[in-house]
């Protein structure tokens, strides 16, 4: 069988999962890791692949047939994913919730142009969770769906506490409150407020001569990203951190709850990931399978989780498929 | 918008549920039920229904866009599933896992040679179950995934403990072992044994005159019934059979646990039904919906769920999903 060539954009830790995951699929081959960092500092594990500058990425038009985006949605896919679209074949995991009807446009608008492909927003959430979302609001419309999301780290919450004056190290959990994911599987879900839902649990390390009083109180007051929640803030020794809090573990549940003729029909999904980054890399493989199959199809423009059938997304034949899975 | 005018072909408890899914969606008309009983006879909730014979199912050509096929998989579908595939779009649930194959080639020669669209074992399992299973297994190849169903009501095992002499009223509910799905949560799916992953537990109305261990005895020996299971048969009186156990409540779980690189991540799906002949009804609606899309896009022959986008199944507009649901 012809391997799928694929080359990966950005090598944080998406990429980096990506290229792991490449490894652990047969039917992928890594061509080329691109960067914006100078290529030859960049210490890679796959020692075929090539090291491309994101500027030379027209070099590899003939030799890679998908690209995985695995750069950031605040400022990286904005501008890289129009830019590649009109070269390749794209997969990315955009995960900016309120600007994806604008960043859909763009990327069908140059994949259309280009006669390509491009899957956005494929990840788990937006991505898997999105997928059942849509799939337990059609079976059942008299219903109400919730999505909690922890327990997990958050980058974004992590950040935002790493930028205050004094604080050295942070990391914050996103967790989903039991009494409320109980509420939503008895349908109670679209009642309840951002509070009830999840409690942010934040672990700082303060550097010495500030104080922590002060740098509590403006973790909790800020706006966005903690004012609307109850948080709890934890001072604890760098060598703390750094034996229990560099994890990547996450996961979270879509609960969806309805009735059908007064009957309770509750569907749920969730996931358990130790390790975020990885399956985020795993899931947009996933699609680039997919993507591959639409371009021969002779397919082209923008689609997303909701656009592509399940047996598209796996490497076996859809009669396999029907005799085993079904 | 036009509605999409349905027939209901077999009026037994997933019929009846498919009356009630069709009265709750709005782009749904329902035209007829069909009957292989004498039609006048039959009590029906839907005044504007026609009452047809299934032989006359002809009358209906151009009155009927979908019929959602209802009746048994043993031996309703087999036949009748051809029959109607031959002439108008259908969706039925066929669940006889091992004779899928076969069922899929008979609905798809039929379906492709009218020109039209069948779905084919569109229920929760073969179904919804199916979807994630794919989903699953595609996203975190190296795992091992595992179906539990219940806590719920067999019919076939409570029918199989009805043809037992002395027997006058029986009741059998699968129920999944809580040591085996924390274990499927682990990845160990697939060391259980069937006996190690639901136990079946039977309550059973013996007529006056009959021996209740003989009874017990040749429930707990049946083969391929009972026979590779830990089973409990508790002997209760006809009132507390007609009081506490003439529900209709399932569920299950699709388990999968996988590595990326060392790093276990879980998928997990489930359901929690009260009525399982109105989830599958109404999850017939959802396919039905899809069947007509795909006929006006002028595609034919049979599918199953895995080859169906989940933007399909719902009935709001693809850009409304991707802004709201994605």
């Amino acid at each position: 069988m012809k391997k799928i060539r694929t080359g990966i954009v950005g090598y944080g830790n998406i990429g980096r999962g990506t290229e792991k995951a490449i490894r652990e699929s047969s039917d992928f081959e890594l061509m080329a890791i691109l960067t914006r960092r100078t290529p030859d500092e960049l210490t890679i594990d796959t020692p075929s692949a090539l090291k491309v500058h994101v500027d030379d990425m027209l070099s590899l038009k003939n030799k890679v047939d998908v690209m995985i985006l695995c750069g950031g949605s605040a400022t990286d896919l904005p501008v890289q994913g129009p830019q590649f679209a009109k070269h390749f074949i794209t997969v990315d995991s955009y995960d900016n919730h309120a600007k994806i009807p604008e960043y859909f446009n763009a990327m069908n608008k140059a994949s259309q142009d280009a006669g390509l492909i491009s899957v956005i927003s494929a990840g788990w959430d937006p991505g898997l969770f999105s997928m059942n979302r849509v799939l337990a609001q059609a079976v059942l419309p008299h219903g109400s769906g919730c999505t909690f999301w922890g327990k997990g780290v958050s980058q974004g919450h992590s950040d935002a506490i790493r930028r205050i004056d004094g604080v050295e190290a942070a990391i914050q959990y996103t967790i989903p409150i039991a009494t409320a994911i109980e509420k939503a599987r008895k349908g109670e879900g679209a009642l309840l407020t951002t509070r009830e839902k999840h409690l942010r649990e934040c672990f700082v390390v303060a550097r010495e001569g500030f104080d922590k009083s002060e740098i509590e109180n403006k973790i909790k007051t800020m706006p966005h990203y903690f004012a609307d929640y109850d948080t709890v803030v934890h001072f604890i020794s760098k060598d703390e951190f750094e034996k229990n809090h560099t994890g990547m573990s996450h996961g979270g549940f879509v609960i969806h709850s309805g009735k059908t003729n007064g009957s309770r029909q509750t569907m749920e999904f969730s996931l358990n990931l130790y390790n975020n980054s990885e399956f985020t890399a795993s899931v947009l493989i996933t699609f680039a399978r997919a993507a591959y199959r639409y371009h021969k199809e002779g397919r082209t423009g923008a689609l997303t989780v909701l656009d592509i059938p399940l047996a598209y997304l796996s490497s076996e034949s859809e009669e396999k498929l029907r005799n085993e899975l079904l």
